[in-house]
């Protein structure tokens, strides 16, 4: 089958490798129909350095399950699935408590041996994993389904966890394809004021349409000037950091309210960062956030795509061919495509 | 009067400084019968430089009140007040959220012109800062309610903003005073299991009578690895760090379990601290806390000391004159008292 190939910073291929061949009685295996690159994808687009053997690359995907192993039970070969961008079985204590991301069965497609930016894809624990949409979906949802195998859902994610809800002010830090799904959610779970930082006008228009309340182009102490300015000079009631750099870091600690919640849901590219008196401690702010727990919230979201109540594929501005997934990262890199959609 | 001041580390006296004076409408001055010394008095003890005009320390008090501002109405003379250790309008924004330590009034006595280690004290905004007792109230409740000015209370605020809750697992990191007062707090929330990490045996002796159902006198990764082992390996649901130092902060990241949260209200000694994937983020934790917002608990408590619902005075395990206030820091420094309560 053809599979995308990582080889260091800039260099993906498009090459034959071995089809993905059931291991466990709890595999199973799909023919990807939708795929996409993730933001995150650029990190490893950035500084992955020599890889031999290569990385495969891909996390997200829509597919058919073409072939189930003896322990999966709720798969039929036919169905029509999404795929979390992290595996977990689903039963678990963590699974239980809904961090799906901390299963102990768990594991993330990224840097796995088979992930989804290819025409196979194996996927562990499917039970757990994977969720069938109904049969004969109409392909016009496909775009939107496919944002919750994870950039939609983490969008959510970020904001479940900072605890949006009626009444709230909610800053959004970063204009990517997860800034804009965390206005749209924000949006869902009633916040009154949505405030979205980012500087390239297509997307904060795609953002203001999302339910973004306000536009924040400026950075740094100018941004965040401008959103107390905005507050009234109390600072945000959430602030969603989808970034995961350390500048963003630094805004959403400015702009949150005393007694307020960060929620990151940006992998942070950064490991220790100001937690003390006069960032986080002083005024009794909340960090919170971590990898979405997609599958948690996969079954309630399906029907909000297939019913209208959301359209967060919108986030998808361009299409391309697997053969061609070279050019989509390329045009995401540049941001000349807010986020592009692969078809194997 | 006679106020408390430390001129260095290690260099406490107490002298002649003027009386205090009424300088705003809002300000009142309580006769301190009650106060005494925190274990956060100690960091200044241990590395304050040379402090030519001194610094007044203390901040938790219960006194009489003598005179009051033209503008104050809830408060007479003759009333006995619980002072807690900030001041704050209880009338602004921040306050009506209940985190009445950012009180856009508000201030700290700790570095304030009038501190409570001191025969008088001058209480800011005392409308909105002090909270009257009962007249007539018995001396004995009087330890009790002294520690509602701040530890008992920090405590609860850790457990509160921690969501300690019935059958949650509790981890209390710290056997000093306000880590006592946690897992206090934590059997009145009705957690169900309360690890006290702590190695004095005296201290852990009262955190098992307030309620703790597990000691763990091991430090750093063999204490993470026994409570790991008490939890199934599990972590714990909450982490109520009492100590302020990174060590602390690094076991408080490795019991806790996925989802789970760190609720910090020891004073962090340090600035920055790990967050990244491999602390916080891999596994969805939340960090919150802060200086506790212990007047917005005032009211409530108050009742729960004077009905034998709670005892959090037995912290208090030696009592000394304000003229002996040197003694009791040297006590407090040398582990030779737990808390040292002083009369004026």
């Amino acid at each position: 089958m053809l599979a995308t190939v990582m080889y260091r910073s800039g260099d993906v291929r498009v090459q034959e490798v071995p089809d993905p061949v059931i291991g466990a009685p709890t595999d199973a295996i799909i023919r990807v129909t939708h795929a996409c690159v993730c933001g995150s994808d650029l990190h490893p687009y950035h500084d992955l350095p020599d890889t031999p053997g290569g990385r495969r690359m891909g996390h997200e995907a829509i597919g058919v399950t073409i072939e189930t192993g003896s322990d999966v039970s709720t798969l039929s070969v036919g169905d029509t699935v999404i795929v979390p961008f992290a595996w977990s079985d689903n039963t678990c204590a963590f699974c239980r408590d809904g961090i799906t991301t901390s299963c102990v069965h768990g594991g993330f497609f990224d840097g796995a041996p088979s992930a989804t930016q290819a025409e196979l894809l194996l996927v562990p624990q499917a039970d757990g994993t994977a969720v069938a949409i109904p049969a004969g979906t109409d392909e016009r949802f496909m775009p939107s389904l496919l944002t919750l195998s994870d950039v939609y859902l983490t969008g959510h994610h970020a904001a479940v966890r900072g605890g949006v809800g009626p009444g709230k002010t909610v800053t959004v830090i970063g204009d990517g394809a997860v800034g804009l799904s965390a206005v749209l959610a924000s949006r869902q779970l009633g916040a009154q004021t949505i405030i979205l930082m980012g500087r390239h006008t297509a997307r904060t228009d795609l953002g203001r349409d999302f339910g973004a309340t306000h536009v924040v182009a400026e950075r740094g102490e100018e941004g965040v000037a401008k959103v107390l300015e905005i507050t009234g000079g109390e600072g945000s009631h959430v602030v969603l950091e989808a970034v995961g750099h350390m500048p963003a870091y630094k805004q959403a600690y400015g702009v949150v309210r005393p007694g307020g919640v960060i929620s990151r849901v940006g992998v942070p590219q950064y490991s220790d960062a100001p937690v003390g008196f006069a960032s986080l401690f002083g005024k009794n702010a909340t960090l919170t956030g971590g990898p979405a727990t997609v599958r948690a919230y996969l079954e309630a979201a399906i029907p909000q795509v297939l019913d209208g109540t959301i359209d967060p594929g919108r986030v998808f501005d361009r299409e391309l061919p697997l053969t061609d997934i070279a050019e989509a990262y390329r045009l995401m890199d540049a941001r000349e495509a807010l986020k592009v959609l692969i078809r194997p």
